[in-house]
Formats: C-alpha cells, sequence, structure tokens
C-alpha cells in the first residue's frame, strides 16, 4: 500500500490531547485540539453543544471527509475523562514518558485510540474512496443523555449513514488486540416500594409492616433465572443493590421500605419487558416499581466486520482475538441502532485509576491496525 | 372504717403536680411539689440524683412511712412526661377542667394516680400496720437507666423490702379498672449485619453481594414462630424494623447490609436466649448479630395481689377487670425482680397524646380504690 508522510507522529497527537484537563463533561480546548488535528486533514468539522441542566449543556464534535463514492466507515469515541483522583505520581494532564509507557488521564479511555486513528489516517492510500467520519462526545463518562444520540441525531441531518462503526473504547485486556467487543449487555435499574401501615412494635395487629412483604418479593426476584446465557452472552444477571428504610425509632414499625435492583441483560431480554416481569413479582406482595433503562444489549454478530477487525490485529500484532460482550454499557449501544458496531482500543488495565497509562508501543501498533481495518473496510 | 378528714381534693392534689412542665426527665419544681404533700403526710423523703450523660443524671424520690409491724406496700410511678406536642386546645402544663375531664399533660400518664395515691392515704385508717411507700422517678419515658433501677438499689442501701408493688401506670382501656397488668412482655432489638465484597454489578463473579444472605436470614427469622402464647401472654412477636444498605451508586455491589429487627417476648424466654437464637440463623450466612435487651419479660401469676386489686374495683365500680399482659414494657419489669407487681390506672386513651385528660370522676374512684387496696394489703 502507498503510505502518505506522517504528520505528527502518534504520541506528539496523543500529548496535545492528554493535556487538556477534560473531566467530564468535557468542553472547549480539548475539542479545538483534535479540531486542529483533523482540519489539516481534509475534515468538514462540526463542533456543537446541546441540552440542558441537569444532563447539559454537552459539547460534541462530528467531523467527516468523503473521497470520491464509498462506504462509509464511521470512528466513534470520547474527549472527557473521568475525574483523575488524588495520588497521581506525575501531573495527569500533564502527560509524561516514563519507561516504555505514556502516562495522563485519559491516556487508556480514550484519548490515546483517538489520536491512533487521527494518526492513522496519515497512513491511509490516498486514492482510497468513501467517506471517513469522527463522532466525538464530551459526555461519555457522565449522563450521555445529550452526548452520542445527539450526534447521531447531527448525522442524520446531514444524511450521514455510516456502514460500519469502530468504537475506540479501550477493550484490550492483557495484550492489544487480545479482546473485541460485540456487543453489551443491556442495563436497567428498578426500585421496589411497598408500603404499609405505620404502628408501635409491641402492637402488630395494629399495623402493616412492609418489610417481610419486601423481604418476600426479593426472595422471588433472586429465584428468577432469566436465561442461561448465549452463544455470544453470559447469562443475564439480577443484583440488588440497595435497601432502604431509614427508621430510626426502635419500637415503630415502618410505614415503607424499597429496594434497588440492577439487570444486566443480554440480547434475549428487553429492558422493558424486564421492568413488566418484576413489576408482576412485586405486585403479589402489593409492591410498585419504578424503572430507569441505562441501555438496551445490543450485538453485533459475530461475521464479516468482526473478522476485518480481528484479522487487521492478527497481521499487526500476531494475537488472536477473543470476541466479548462482557463488561459495562458503553455508547456503541446507541451506534448499533444505525450500523454495525464493534469496539476495539487500547489495554484497559489502568483506565479509571491513578497514574492511568498506555504503552507507546501499543499506540504504535493501533495506529497501523486501525489503518489496515479502514483500508479494508473501504476498499 | 375510721377516715381521717381529707385534707385536699384529688384534684386540687393532680392541678398542683400538672402545673409543674416536667418534660422528661423531670427535675426540681415537680418533685417539690410532690414532698410538699408526703411530708405532712408522715412521710420521709428521699430526694436524689444520679447518673450522667448521656442517660443522666436523674431525679428521684423514695418516701417511707412505717406505723408499727407489719407489711410493706409501695406505690411506683413517675413525674415526667413526654412532650406535649404543639395543638393543644389549652395550655398542656396550665391544668384546666372542661366539662367532666381535668386537662393536662400527665393528667392520666401519670400524675393523676400520683395525685390519687396521695389522697388514697387520706383515707386509710389511722391505725394500719405497716410500711407504706411511694417509689418516684423523673425517667421512665426517657431511657431509664438511673430512674426506678436506681431507686430500686436506694431501697436496698435502706433496707426497705416491699411485700407488694402497685405501679399506678395508666392500664385502664375503656372503663376505670376494666384493664390491670399482671405481667408484660420482654423487650430486645438486634442489629443483624452481613458483610460481603463491593464490586461493580457488570462483574458479580468479582463480588460478593451482601444483600440476598441477609434477605435468607430475614426469610428464615420470618418463618420462626417463637410460641403460640400461653394462658396470660400472647404469642411473642418478631418484627422487622428497619433495612439499611446506604448505596448510592447504581452500579455498585454493595459491602455490607444490615437489618434491624425488634422481639416482644412473653416468659416462655429470655432476652439472651433470643440472641443466641437470631444469632445461629444470622450465622449460617455468615451475618452477625449485636443486641440489646430493653427489658426482661415479667408476670406476677393471677392469684392474691390480682385478686385483691381486682376486688377493690369491683367494690368501688362495679367493673369487672380484666387481667392483661398486653403492650409496652413498663418500669414494672424491673420492680418484678423484689416482689409481686400489678400496674393499674387511669384510662389509656388519651395517653401521650394532644389534650390529655383524665375524668374528674375517675380520679375519685381511683382514690377510693387505692386507699382499700392499700387497707386490705397491710389489713
Ligand atoms: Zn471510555
Ligand atoms: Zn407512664
Amino acid at each position: 500500500m502507498s503510505m502518505t508522510s506522517t504528520n505528527d507522529d502518534v504520541v506528539a497527537l496523543a500529548r496535545r490531547l492528554l493535556a487538556c484537563p477534560s473531566v467530564t463533561p468535557a468542553t472547549g480546548e480539548v475539542f479545538a485540539a483534535l479540531e486542529a488535528m483533523l482540519v489539516p486533514r481534509g475534515f468538514t468539522v462540526d463542533r456543537f453543544t446541546v441540552g440542558e441542566a441537569p444532563d447539559g449543556p454537552v459539547e460534541n464534535l462530528l467531523a467527516w471527509r468523503t473521497t470520491g463514492a464509498g462506504p462509509h466507515f464511521a470512528f466513534a469515541g470520547h474527549l472527557d475523562v473521568v475525574p483523575p483522583g488524588a495520588g497521581w505520581t506525575s501531573d495527569p494532564f500533564a502527560p509524561e514518558i516514563r519507561g516504555d509507557l505514556l502516562y495522563g488521564r485519559g491516556a487508556v479511555d480514550m484519548k490515546g485510540s483517538i489520536a491512533a486513528f487521527v494518526a492513522a489516517l496519515d497512513a491511509l492510500p490516498d486514492d482510497l474512496p468513501g467517506t471517513i467520519s469522527l463522532i466525538i462526545t464530551g459526555d461519555e463518562e457522565g449522563p450521555a443523555t445529550y452526548g452520542t444520540m445527539a450526534l447521531m441525531d447531527r448525522m442524520q441531518a446531514r444524511d450521514l449513514r455510516p456502514n460500519l462503526c469502530l468504537v475506540g473504547e479501550p477493550t484490550s485486556a492483557k495484550r492489544l488486540g487480545d479482546v473485541v467487543k460485540i456487543g453489551r449487555r443491556g442495563s436497567v435499574n428498578m426500585w421496589i416500594r411497598v408500603t404499609g401501615s405505620q404502628g408501635h412494635v409491641a402492637y402488630p395487629h395494629l399495623a402493616d409492616n412492609p418489610i417481610p412483604k419486601l423481604v418476600r418479593i426479593l426472595t422471588a426476584i433472586e429465584a428468577e433465572v432469566l436465561d442461561e446465557g448465549t452463544d455470544w452472552f453470559q447469562p443475564s444477571n439480577i443484583e440488588i443493590t440497595d435497601l432502604e428504610v431509614g427508621n430510626v425509632a426502635h419500637n415503630v414499625i415502618p410505614a415503607a421500605a424499597t429496594a434497588r435492583i440492577s439487570i444486566r441483560f443480554n440480547d434475549q431480554h428487553s429492558g422493558a419487558a424486564l421492568i413488566e416481569r418484576i413489576k408482576g413479582i412485586a405486585a403479589v406482595e402489593g409492591g410498585s416499581v419504578e424503572a430507569k433503562i441505562s441501555g438496551e444489549s445490543f450485538l453485533t454478530a459475530p461475521g464479516a466486520f468482526s473478522d476485518l477487525v480481528s484479522g487487521a490485529i492478527r497481521d499487526v500484532t500476531g494475537v488472536e482475538t477473543e470476541l466479548s460482550t462482557t463488561g459495562g454499557t458503553s455508547d456503541a449501544r446507541f451506534l448499533s441502532r444505525i450500523c454495525p458496531v464493534v469496539e476495539f482500543g487500547l489495554n484497559n488495565a489502568t483506565m479509571h485509576k491513578l497514574d492511568e497509562a498506555v504503552a507507546v508501543q501499543d499506540l504504535r501498533d493501533l495506529v497501523r491496525i486501525y489503518a489496515l481495518v479502514v483500508e479494508r473496510a473501504l476498499g
């Protein structure tokens, strides 16, 4: 393949992004830094801010470059980072190389992979037809209400329709490329409330204790088997995450009791169906349920796209990739509505931790992998 | 029988006590008022204050009068009252007669019955041999750590040993004398704690959720049948009164979960044995138990003393008395260690409520009943 000259080293690009203290929600400076990388590379850049308190406003960046007729490959990610916390060896927003590692908040999650994608652009053949886009939000680590979903609206309004999307989240576990995510479980939280009638413990017949009812509901929920897992998903799981009565009076039977549960579910379920199921269990004891779906599950069935990504990984690193659906939710849950989505990025060992760091060699390998993926996707 | 002249009307005596705002713990003025009633009636009065924060200091009053050799009859009670709360028709500490009722905080619980006992002294035969004592605390409605128990120590130090004790708590339900308490259930609170290992709901295999374990413990506790009740006691009862996890993070499996239970138990159990029993249940799931016994149960088996009290009630009012062991704990649980104890006093309909009030006729009848009880007990 014909390589263009590398304008910037991936480490220099990553340093520029890491130097911006973009604790979620990210704004301004870090977007300007990315814009300054994309415009010289021929991208149209659309930066916009949407939403109101409490989940907004949120800054986002949509960029695209079309070179003749061809497929549309999208790279998605986020410029916001989780708060660094106290106790770093060096300033979390003053990127520093020590030994083989580049340190800084966001090194792996995920400014490092954004820098790698920008550097990969420089490694693409000049004559590659099609559209390449970047879908970059400043609010992935926060509520995510006005982030990737707003970017998807923006793309639709501009008639930009990706055929494939790679999300650059840090999916690698022990070695770069050992894990690629082809799906995520969905997530729903529910609050189960039982009301009774307050009274004195000495006169229980005059009261109606809601706690034994809640205990029976929770016992029934614990006995639920949602599924046994699928070829691509581990079994769906229910966790009881909180109990709350708040009764300080030792001699008083309380009037209400609440439990919170969190369900991580695979593609055998929808959030709405699970809510109905739990409502049915709670109703037996007169309990009510409020729920919030954080995200539905998604699966990009193993096939051409995952083969393309794992093939590029193998060709660059020799690593055999595991296709996985484990872990928490990511913005891929939104993007999967418009096209096949695969997540692949750096090693996640230090993400969200003190002294977050990326191996410089991983950055360089990731540039080569991303370039191969885009080339083969558009080729 | 030969009656001494009535020095004071029972209503006047009750008014004098009710005019002192003796919200628990009671101090000073209200004790001085009672002392001023007892000294002219030949009593030795020992007022003393004991204890330190947080449950003290507490003021108490011990009074006794011996007229020749004979049995020792004790009357026990308290001069403290629960806070009046807002919304009274008249000043809760400015006693006022409206219609047939005398209003004031403590009218039935239990300054009214203390006044009735003082008035009853004036109705006793002059030549009645034996000892009469009053065991009056300023802290029955509070922690009761330095109240009646301290008075019992004081009596022991003075070699005062009652043969019978009447506690003047408001036991009557619909008509004066319809209920006399011959026992009370015991009370114990326990805190059941299960610790696990915190983690993320997406990785439950890396965590150890304590809540399902606590739910299983509570299910087992709910299935416990402590007893079926006895001739004199209703069944012992377990209530779960609180649940606490305090986990605000929706995606986190918590590290610990706590439940509080309250057991009211009859004379088939001891607090200590119940604690061991619950510890055994909790241990199956690795739970630990902390406990606080508020009081052991007691029973003054129906017999001579209860017959004496119900006979006096019948002779004065014609009411047939029910011997009961229901309700919360009272200081009778302490006094029952030294002699047979029966509780009998005014109508409890308005105790601890707004516009607490006593029927003037009930006060006058109670004077005659108390006088008959003392006369027959010493006679
Ligand atoms: Zn991320
Ligand atoms: Zn009382």
